[in-house]
């Protein structure tokens, strides 16, 4: 089970202190781990959620009832709730992430200098993650998998509203730990709810190296303001759709609604339409009659109220906002260049899609959009690890160090340089 | 030739965010620039420096008779002094990043989803470059070239001490610039030795991708305790060479010879020799001999001075020393696993070496040394991007995020995905 923690004889500080050496001292024997044995702890730990169904789902009723206490709202509470059917795909999420290619030890280059060093580029763990989330339990399951499968040990933060459902999943990775013979430092959830625990997360630097936020803007800001840890960015999907003039109309209504009505809260979803003057006028109504038939919100610049008048004015910050919500700021631009302009200005860098069929626009705007994904005539909601064949991912990174676009077991790596020389000197 | 600076009429935080912006735009065109543009601004930077090279002696000698002012140290006036020769190697420094393979634009993976999306993974430049160095005017334009080779804008923050000379070094690269029709912001040297420009530098978030600092340990602990903005650091290089019991005893005195003695002062340089117990009675002696004759001082625990009368007593703060010096700190161990622990708790993760013969012990060593580069039968002296092959490097990287070991131009790059579908949805 994840280490015990008693306010009257532990300080925070010390508790995570003592979670940070018995995670660095994890990460070595996960460096060295072979993949069977990594397999065998995801499998195990797997088994372990599915035998301890009742206890999680009776942790996650305490949780429950807990939040609406508290007047949690229905989708905050939706994000929260577990049953049958989640707690096994999160057994199968475990599974599916054992099934992975393991990125250890991959020889990433390969050659020999003039002077005849053999020097190779090998895939190595990033060393000890710890991965701050909000709302959703199983997370503690998806982000412990994928730091195991790829050699680290985590230390996780959970919300403090799934505090023991989150505690439940981790004492069933333990087991699982356990059974393979792996330490169980290597998956530890920080077990009080004392807000100064992630204050002392974010400055554990002698034994975390990498901090991944998987929350809202105040947890992003705190991470900003206080973390002296490398952080793995996750912030907002401020993402574009950009019907260009020369857009198969049908292709546009289609990648439009899905890309903001398939799932209105996940990262990938559309949050901007921007649509070419030329053809606001037929292409723009088909368009939100799907989405305002759907319950889309719709907000426009005067050109786009004048098409529509079921749309409400746009305010400047609707072109900064992220709604998680089946609400739409549209705008008319006057071509490709003011589109890029808009996207890079406006938007977070995330996912960013443009529907046309001129090779011009395309090249023109998957070159110049500076974002970690752009897309022609798909959906922004392809914006996740799984539907780019990763098989699993922590999040979409944001930043452009480290990793960009979907966070998967590679991007939670290093590499070393490996030289094998016969007694060479350097002249 | 850089942006004026007066400060009666502008605060050094508006001089900062002036720079900021003009790195911005500038990054925007050089994200667009095709190679040959860029090799036209190097090759011609490098004509002007050659043209320029009266102008850039005479801010020297003005660089050089303040730091003699001030009593600098001869190893300092050496680091700082130019002359013919060196400035002939800095033009040919420039022509020579102008021959390295442009990194932008090389697509780093590309497949086809099962629903028929193509994906690539693209390399983009990371930017704008914040580079703050010391001692070494030099730098102001290796740094400048490899930002500009892989597409970045830089913000230069030179040493005070070479600000006349960097000046107008920056100068000659202005003119580069011009003639190839590139924006003269693309690069930038903080026209002011107002140490608040640093603490602007670091907080410039808006503008500013990626810090890379250059220099000794208090620049370390500012850039840390101060930095909002990603850093790829450059630490110490408390690096070791260690004798295995198996190792060849002649190779064994050459490549600690070359890894102590080369250059001193350089990073790769060897800190700590660790011998095994078994044949230090043997194998050390002569090592000791070539080293003590060259000049160094040898610091060994109470077994090497058992060995050698010449050796004076290591304390315990040896063992954790960058001397940058003739001086080496020498350990007697008790086989690998011994070797082991100790490079990883002492060292700085550079760079290391084992000497041996033995393929268990090479393994073991390659294997479980945790550090950037690790060698087995090869001086620590290559840990340089021009003995990896690069061409050049703006330093070696300690961290473990996004570069480790040498920082050439494809590690001043980052990627973003480019989706291209035929109308796809997710379901």
């Amino acid at each position: 089970m994840t280490a015990l923690f008693d306010a009257e004889i532990e300080t925070t500080a010390d508790l995570l202190r003592r979670l940070g050496a018995g995670a660095r001292a994890a990460a070595a024997v996960l460096a060295l781990a072979p993949r069977p044995q990594k397999d065998a702890a995801l499998v195990a730990a797997a088994a372990a959620i599915r035998d301890d169904k009742a206890l999680i789902l009776a942790a996650n009723a305490q949780d429950m009832a807990l939040a609406r206490q508290n007047g949690t709202s229905p989708a905050f509470l939706d994000r929260l709730v577990l049953d049958d059917k989640r707690i096994e795909a999160v057994a199968q999420g475990l599974e599916a992430v054992a099934a992975l290619p393991d990125p250890i030890g991959s020889v990433l280059a390969d050659w020999i200098q003039p002077n005849g060093m053999r020097i190779q580029r090998v895939r190595v763990p990033l060393g000890v993650v710890g991965v701050i989330f909000e709302s959703r339990p199983n997370v503690t399951a998806d982000a412990a998998a994928l730091c195991l499968k790829s050699g680290n040990s985590c230390i996780l933060r959970c919300g403090s509203d799934s505090f023991q459902t989150s505690t439940a999943l981790a004492a069933a990775i333990g087991h699982g730990l356990k059974k393979a013979g792996l330490p169980r430092s290597a998956v530890q959830l920080i077990p009080t709810r004392d807000r100064a625990a992630v204050g002392e997360l974010l400055g554990l630097t002698e034994f975390v190296d990498v901090i991944i936020p998987r929350g809202g803007k105040s947890l992003t800001a705190r991470v900003a303001a206080e973390s002296r840890i490398p952080v793995l960015w996750h912030e907002d999907g401020i993402n574009h759709t950009y019907v260009h003039e020369a857009a198969d109309p049908e292709m546009a209504r289609r990648v439009v609604f899905n890309a903001k009505m398939r799932r209105t809260g996940v990262c990938g979803a559309t949050e901007t339409l921007l649509i070419d003057r030329s053809v606001a006028g037929t292409m723009l109504r088909p368009i939100l009659d799907d989405l305002i038939e759907a319950g889309c919100e719709i907000r426009g610049d005067t050109a786009v109220q004048a098409i529509d008048p079921r749309v409400v004015a746009a305010s400047d910050d609707d072109w900064d906002t992220e709604y998680l919500d089946a609400i739409l700021s549209v705008k008319t631009v006057d071509g490709v260049d003011a589109a890029i302009e808009h996207v890079n200005l406006h938007g977070s860098h995330h996912t960013d899609c443009i529907v046309t069929a001129d090779p011009a626009a395309t090249e023109a705007f998957l070159g110049r959009v500076d974002s970690a994904i752009v897309l022609v005539n798909a959906s922004t909601q392809f914006a996740d690890g799984g539907e780019f064949g990763m098989g699993a991912e922590i999040g979409i990174a944001t930043g452009r160090l480290h990793a960009r676009g979907p966070v998967g077991t590679e991007q939670l790596t290093s590499y070393k340089y490996l030289v094998r020389g016969t007694g060479q000197t350097r002249p």
